[in-house]
């Protein structure tokens, strides 16, 4: 019995990225979906439930998918309303790949260092940052999870969109308070619309994350460089100028400036095979939902 | 060389449902297009005809669905006008799932008593009942195919939609009636306007086929239970409420009130057999057309 | 590890002709997106080169397919643009079948007779006919590629598109002189206005080939026959009527009338082989790129 992905994706056309590595993890054939609205869910989920028995229903599974995090969010949850009794079907929520990269350079920090009662500093509030977030106060830091100043910004800067990523953020750190998983962790999201106040939060900070948009910036060399403090610090992005000046993409780790690095590159490789193994996971069962937690679970297990 | 499934589905996505169960099936890759108009089907279809050499086509196929039938009968009708000569591919149209629910039904009846001469009444002139109503009066009842009356549909009643409904089973019917494979079989239409006419036409019939919309009953437990000529119930609902009260969706044949039961469920399960074993046999030949005759014929093999 | 096809395809559905015969080429499957703008194409080729390891890309190609085949061009251009470093993948493009046809029936006369140095008249600048023009002229043809005269077309005469595809074909015209691999061959563009033009250019030519619209004919018997120095006649079009009259579609270089004819079908069963053999080739590295002077090096391997 060949094992089928159904492939609900937001944007125009269903991701090749997406599609390939499915194919790549084990799946037998990819049924691809792309521009999928809330409203479509309904339908191509649940009617693949009364395609196979029960016990076969584990052969397939939904992957959700797209460069809108929000979006793939609330298909998710839709996709989710479908299920009854046994008539369920394994999903995972990629979109944008924000699960398996966060998943993966926390998971690959944990094995460096003990989290726990450590001060860490987010800079960029976006799924990236926010899932990263959640995940280092799970693992019992104390995590301040800010905007990125305007001046840093500069033309990018769109007050509305800042105030509403903080706000999903916001919900995002009742949920990880409320949660039984957190122990003594603890996730603030701070408004900074000032750069003294971003170093000052730096200056606090053993760990530092920056999770900016591409080709921004946010951390000067000089500026981490003399944080005494500091220690650790994490760069999500990929595109030159780099988030954190004097950090070079294939940094395992590396010590630079008396600090452990870890670059977007170094991040990269082991991200795929969090993937793959997150897509072989999918069909071992009907029943498992692979967002921030479970991918992260997958990611330590393999880190 | 591979067995390939051409999906035209009229909705906006190609159906999950279908897709599955042609890969379940035999198909060993299946192209989906979702949001064909008639106007798509010519170029679609055509080209697959120039792939592969005459006695190879039998190893593509055409697979017509989505939840408008009568869009799918016309896709279908001119998926056909493309056929010349040799060139030609196996199609099925089971939109809605119209063809293999009603012939299962038909066929599972056939098994259990002699069609010939007995009175049957069909209550809601869709897809499926159009087709059930067709298949008992090729199999030599006089049917009688009705619509719902106004006052069981309530704010559900569409006068135009009802009118335009009607007129296509008329047509259906003659068709029927001009056939040489029906022997003394009829089928009549009438548009049932008030309660009194139904309960007429109840006492009248030895079966009874309920075929209306999800979710609503049109026929009361004790306005069947009472009618001493009645024998053979069929239930295509398996939404709450179902459309014949008394009747359980999992009853095979079951006696209740000294009559003997279909209910949905006891459908569903020899549909999937049916559906699985027509597009197997799509693929024996390149000059198959399964639509309501051609699908009956192969449910009655099963039965 | 799977051979992977990304068909991108400018049409409102992708082309089942192309898709089944990539399966039928090797593909183990194909990601088919159909209603790709140039816009569209940047992401779904990008995101590709990140799924595998440089030496496993081999294994991922682009199919640029549709009836439009300026926009395949751009869509081909862009689809390069996204390459960087070794992050690459092989691409062909057949819009509208020009390449695989063009060049199949060329490599079809250069078996049969030393092109250097000969005259040839190509009637019809659109994509199969500017493609063999070029493949004339770098084989060492003087070739003149000529409009159809209005008198010709009557009433799909379109002056505005006829000045646009002229002026698509000039431009050819100096790529092919600026070419290095073009010896003495040369190429002239004509916009031809009158039936006395054509008449003078035909009784100079060696070689006439009719690429104009289907079931239009662009030559008739007497003028064709009549003219000495023509020795060789390829006609394009399988609709009747067809290019030039007196030519059977299934003529593999038949005598008619003193000169060897080639028809249409029987440069489409080579070009079927042209075809797949493309498609194969693509896999075996990731940095091939498949337009018409790559397609005809594979068409002259297998005439």
């Amino acid at each position: 019995m060949k094992k089928l992905l159904i492939q609900l994706d937001g944007d125009k056309f269903a991701s090749t990225f997406d599609c390939i590595v499915a194919h790549d993890s084990g799946a037998d054939d990819v049924l691809s979906y792309g521009g999928v609205t809330v409203a479509d869910v309904r339908p191509l989920i649940l009617s693949a439930f009364f395609t196979r028995g029960i016990p076969d229903l584990k052969n397939l599974a939904g992957w959700i998918g797209g460069s809108d995090v929000e979006l793939g969010e609330q298909i998710l949850a839709e996709a989710q309303r479908t299920f009854f009794g046994p008539f369920k079907i394994s999903l995972m929520l990629d979109s944008n790949g924000c699960n398996t990269t966060a998943s993966t350079a926390i998971a690959k920090l944990v094995r460096q260092t003990d989290l726990r009662g450590k001060t860490a500093l987010v800079i960029g509030p976006g799924p990236v940052g926010l899932r990263a977030a959640s995940l280092l106060a799970r693992e019992g830091c104390q995590v301040q999870l800010i905007s990125i100043p305007p001046q840093l910004l500069g033309s990018r800067y769109n007050s509305e969109l800042s105030q509403k990523t903080l706000a999903s953020a916001r919900k995002a750190a009742e949920a990880v308070h409320s949660s039984e998983t957190t122990g003594n962790g603890s996730l603030h999201v701070e408004d900074v619309l000032d750069l003294s106040r971003l170093e000052d939060l730096l200056g606090k900070a053993e760990i530092a994350v920056a999770a900016g948009p591409a080709g921004l910036q946010v951390l000067g060399l000089s500026q981490w460089a003399s944080k005494e403090k500091l220690q650790w610090l994490i760069d999500f992005n990929l595109t030159e100028p780099l988030g954190i000046e004097g950090v070079k993409p294939a940094d395992d780790f590396a010590e630079r400036e008396g600090k452990h690095v870890l670059g977007a590159l170094a991040i990269g490789n082991p991200k795929m095979k969090v993937h793959k193994a997150c897509i072989a996971k999918l069909f071992e069962r009907n029943d498992l939902i692979l967002d921030t937690e479970g991918v992260y679970q997958i990611a330590k297990e393999l880190a």
